[in-house]
């Protein structure tokens, strides 16, 4: 075998996920090779000048390094290029130049799979060249693939995942330890489980992307993040944990994908759901698919969501998918329709809702609510009256039946003007 | 598409499984030729005469079928052959038939698989045709494509599964209504979820073959289910359950690989494990499997390990993946390196270990026991001495640190030699 020719092998980043990659690729060079039916060879790294200074490179052969743009674009002798800059610029510019140069492509980059995925694949159809990117979800979790082979003779119900480790640990923090989220962050960055600037995490945009880039392989339609309802986590109390928990129930930010009549339904936000069912009990940076599909039934998936060994195995899978390609004179890349089926407006989205308001404490005010909400379809499945506040006060919590998301809103405004609701603190959707 | 020349399909076997097989082909033919990107066509399906009688072979189209081997096996416009019939006898000697003519083939025979798989494999690629058996595990949990593809990068350090939905149901109803294993056997005979002949599945059979399968995958060398240490779960008592649950363990019958130096070992027995496990929530007839691989850590499947539609998803997926490879003008046969690394032999297996006696209720007796097993090297964790029964015997349930299976099976001949001791009722190894 180690007469072949190898093929060869680019990488562009070279942040910690870069040098796990490079350390992967380099030390289990045999036995990739032995997967592969040929040897494959890591032939340049682009960096930029910054990353000289970093550990990782500073440990490798300098003649593996460039800065030139120019000089890794134009190297015949590297088949596949993996990204791995992150950020939608200039990785989505770079992976356009790669494909349409005929460049096999492995990314770990959800915001440009996410927001460029249907023109980037048609790209690497018409160039007849690979376009893989397991370790854009889930980290080290065999997702991308199951859609697209191992599930691929169903037709997929639902998806309902917690594919954001910070918010995860976040929200665990929360309710384990009863902080405040602010507390929490903090905590979460502490220990490196939060960048320095969380918005992309706490806002729900990570778990957008994310859950596109699944809703579009599973439904067989594009889904941009764009088309994502997206709330983040950043107005939870320790307190609304405090009564999820009285009333049995786990709040986790939630990423839904659903198909119904060919209409497609994609959310994420923060949800109450029972402290038993499988997703409850998925703590931590851990991360967790739950898979819904007409002829498999519930198929569930977990493990390690991020981090640079995990990512580090989905993306040498990948490698080795296309290097396997390449060997049987083929390229991996999966057909894909990309349809565009309708994506229902969240508005006419059906959840029950938490609602947790401070209220003046006089009789007749709670029947004032109830009739509020009522006029809006809304009906009372449980309210609990909490305990009085200073100044007359008294905090209630309600838990609704089912009712559209426009009629929440509506009722949501015509309460901020009842004079004995003081503040509506929060409403959070309930997914059973 | 349409003007394509169709893939031809070839089924055996019209049980339940071949039923929605058949469905699956040809209700889902423009979808799956879609995911394809040519057509497919179930062209023959060879039954026997008593299949006649099946409702669904009555209610398909009768020139699909044929009862004559001869003329089955000689259609050039067959492609594909998806075995359904099951058992050791003939569909070994058919697949090896029809990998021997040429024919690609989709199978969910466990038994053929892991007793015969290297030298199918093997075969298989000698005729340059795909031998894929995703179905054969875990039903539509993608387990055999994840080992080939997703995890491939990673050093396999072990495997943790529930993979047999029989004897699952069984150990959950036994938990959960105290029942004895007899009343929770002929309850899930009547379910449906037990044979006539439960003896594969209560003596842990089936789950030997599916974790040799699993283990020469993920480890890359041939594990033979002769080499799978095996104990069934028929000698487990509601009263083990009862300890179990003091103790904060549950009951399972697992399926353990593991590979240490180069070293492989493999067994299915009953095992207590701690109540707040991933597995120990795993009820009912589903089925889990915990991989930990040395890049992706733990990643965890649960789903549906039998049923027609489940499996169906499984050899659909399989009929695509090598459909796509015909279509590439390649087959997707993996290339598997039937290494043999020793196996462990069971005598020198480490584990923790839960006994349960009945004894002389008189002073003493528990030194003497504690002695015994000490001599033996065994050191005793905890023992709690139960209620008295007549005739001044007593019940005492001991939990040991870590032994050698060695040391406990001499143990357990002092033990039975000693006449205080009326009988050891069961030894159930730990797994932490």
């Amino acid at each position: 075998m180690e007469e072949q020719k190898p093929i060869g092998i680019g990488l562009m980043g070279m942040g910690v996920i870069g040098g796990q990659v490079a350390q992967v690729l380099t030390e289990r060079a045999v036995q990739l090779a032995d997967r592969i039916g040929r040897p494959i060879e890591l032939r340049k790294i682009k960096i930029i000048e910054s990353d000289f200074l970093r550990r990782q490179v500073q440990d490798m052969d300098q003649s593996l390094f460039t800065t030139s743009d120019e000089e890794f674009f134009n190297m015949p002798e590297i088949d596949i290029v993996i990204e791995l800059i992150g950020g939608e610029h200039p990785a989505y510019e770079y992976i356009k130049r790669l494909l349409g140069s005929g460049k096999h492509v492995v990314t770990a980059n959800k915001e440009v799979i996410a927001k460029h995925g249907a023109e980037l694949r048609e790209l690497a159809r018409h160039h007849n060249v690979g376009l893989r990117y397991e370790a854009s979800v889930g980290g080290g979790i065999p997702l991308i693939a199951s859609f697209e082979h191992d599930l691929i003779a169903n037709c997929i119900k639902g998806i309902y995942a917690i594919i954001n480790g910070t918010t995860n640990y976040i929200l665990s923090t929360m309710a384990k330890e009863g902080t405040e989220f602010s507390v929490a962050l903090s905590q979460a960055q502490k220990l490196g489980y939060a960048e320095a600037n969380p918005c992309n995490d706490i806002e729900g945009i990570d778990a957008a992307y994310k859950i596109a880039i699944l809703a579009t392989l599973a439904f067989r339609s594009h889904v941009h993040p764009d088309q994502v309802f997206c709330e983040g986590i950043s107005r939870l109390s320790w307190k609304d944990f405090q009564y999820a928990n009285e009333m049995g129930f786990v709040i986790k930010l939630l990423a839904i994908a659903k198909q119904e009549q060919n209409q497609i339904e994609v959310r994420v936000h923060p949800a109450f759901i029972p402290e038993d069912s499988f997703l409850a009990n998925v703590d931590g940076v851990y991360n967790a698919v739950l898979v819904d599909g007409d002829l498999t039934g519930q198929v569930t998936f977990t493990g390690k969501g991020a981090g640079a060994q995990a990512t580090s195995s989905a993306v040498a899978a990948d490698v080795v998918a296309i290097a396997r390609g390449i060997v049987n004179g083929q390229n991996v890349l999966v057909h894909l329709d990309d349809e565009n089926k309708p994506i229902k407006p969240m508005t006419s989205v059906v959840t029950r809702f938490f609602m947790r308001m401070l209220i003046a404490d006089q009789s007749g005010v709670l029947a004032q609510v109830a009739f509020t909400l009522g006029s809006r379809n809304i009906s009372i499945s449980s309210a609990i009256q909490k305990e009085t506040m200073p100044d007359q006060m008294a905090e209630i919590v309600i838990m609704t039946h089912p009712a559209s998301e426009e009629s929440i809103q509506a009722a949501y405004a015509d309460l901020t003007k009842l004079s004995v609701v003081k503040e509506v603190h929060n409403i959070i959707r309930v997914e059973a």
